[in-house]
């Protein structure tokens, strides 16, 4: 089988070369260029052209190697192609260390105390209520599961919302729009890990927003364009939001100047919460193109194209 | 039966005389103050003066409101008292939330990307490795089997350190002043929740940091004087250690202009890591004392006095 590697620019290719030779050896890989003849059976592809589809519409599937799946959508893409997404692939426990990170910063209040130690100042600061501080998470596939564990382990209320219902240990789950209100105003942490797809696109506006308990704290690792950035800013400058921790805008990089950089209430990172990790990647690729030439189940990872992930 | 109470200045005595006349209803609850006539069975006591045992020697039993009792077995006490200590009492999940919170804070470089943010810098730092940075906890008794739970969501090679050998699940656990070294020279982070006494006193001194991996970071929130901090501070100037978060010093409130509050590899915090929950200790409380009442095994917390914990 061939197969066609186009992968991010900062991603040393030939240690990916060189780990799927060792994990797929009947495959022959070569890294994608313009003008290769149509005769690849499998591209692994992160950010690719819209150019890679048009010159090889004989794909059987793309692999996007990553878990967000809405960039790769938005191309035009052979109709039949199957595509197929990372799942955890070792993004799963960075995630969960970037979420209880920033929900124990919050919740302990450890930038007032980094203010205190600029200042001298041994003051204990009353503990907060963890019963008032119930942790609502949108987004319950496979990364919102390995969030949800972690978070369990710190015993705040669990909560969950999904498009269609599911039922997770020690967590109250809501489904669907007409249960999201709901979900929202029982939350004062929001966990953001939604896919990015039309139905998602901006869901977290300012009458959403409002909805959250006064005080609440927002984290997003999804994906920018599910907030309406506006309007976090103003439930942030009214006080109705604390604060919120992004690892996502909606422009990335985001632009010198841009108000979320000073914004005191926010705490900014630069994409990193679940980073690619190349061994467990190349390890579920080599399952899925395994599965998929031994036909049969569908490999862990597809993607339902129509739905958008 | 009749209890004394001692507790600290800063807590609302009525809010505990309340919940603990409606846990233990068959006792009556005095606030200890100097004086009153030797009819006392148990005294719940945080910080006691000598006085209270001059005073109260017949006392059955003395209920330490804390999980160290290095300040209370110091003290004169009656040859027959048994000494009972917080055993988890709401303190476990705060110690794991802080124990994660500084390791993950250390791991992901989270104040490198706060100085990135206020430079409006997106840039991508590499990932470190997991592998590479084991954590080794330092005492396991409740606590220390507590944070480790935690901990090992995260997935990092766990290992543990005790007086006598413990069996923990996913730990490499080592035992003894024998096996210290080999803990020591095996742990990138390490988390102390050590008891203070005689054995551990400036446990952590110049040639135990030394033996920790190069770029090593501290976790200190058990008791100041098990780091000899003039050490401690010769280790981060070097730069052997890449830090140190600590709850505890030697001396509380740490005295303004210390060393501490200002080394730019330090982080401080007022002893708030784990906080007694009054609920959660007066149940303790009342359990231990109906057991004591009903003689046979020995009451959880229950205090070796020769041994110190």
């Amino acid at each position: 089988m061939r197969i066609l590697l186009c992968n991010r620019d900062d991603r040393p290719v030939d240690a990916w070369l060189r780990d799927l030779h060792r994990l797929l050896p009947e495959a022959q890989v070569d890294v994608w260029r313009p003008g290769l003849p149509p005769e690849y059976d499998y591209a692994l592809v992160w950010g690719p052209p819209q150019q890679l589809f048009d010159e090889q519409p004989q794909l059987k599937a793309a692999f996007n190697l990553g878990a967000g799946v809405d960039r790769l959508l938005a191309l035009r893409l052979p109709p039949g192609l199957q595509v197929l997404r990372l799942e955890d692939a070792g993004m799963g426990v960075q995630m969960a260390e970037y979420v209880c990170h920033a929900l124990i910063r919050f919740f302990r209040e450890f930038d007032a105390y980094d203010r205190q130690q600029q200042a001298s100042d041994w003051t204990l600061r009353p503990p907060r209520s963890r019963a008032d501080c119930p942790v609502g998470i949108m987004g319950l596939g496979v990364l919102g599961t390995r969030v949800a564990q972690a978070v369990r382990q710190f015993e705040f209320p669990l909560l969950g919302w999904s498009r269609s219902r599911r039922d997770l240990p020690g967590m109250r789950c809501f489904a669907g729009d007409g249960e999201l209100d709901d979900f929202l105003a029982a939350a004062r942490v929001l966990v953001c890990l939604l896919p990015l797809t039309e139905a998602t696109h901006g869901i977290l506006n300012r009458a959403r927003l409002a909805r959250l308990r006064p005080g609440a704290y927002l984290i997003n690792l999804a994906r920018g364009a599910l907030v309406v950035e506006d309007d976090l800013r103003e439930q942030l400058d009214q006080g109705h939001l604390a604060g919120a921790t992004l690892d996502v805008v909606r422009q990335e990089p985001l632009p010198p100047g841009h108000w979320l950089w000073a914004h005191p209430r926010v705490t900014l990172t630069p994409h990193i919460s679940g980073m690619t990790v190349r061994e467990d990647a190349l390890r579920q690729v080599a399952q899925g193109v395994r599965a998929l030439e031994r036909g049969g189940d569908a490999p862990s990872g597809l993607v339902q194209r129509a739905r958008g992930y």
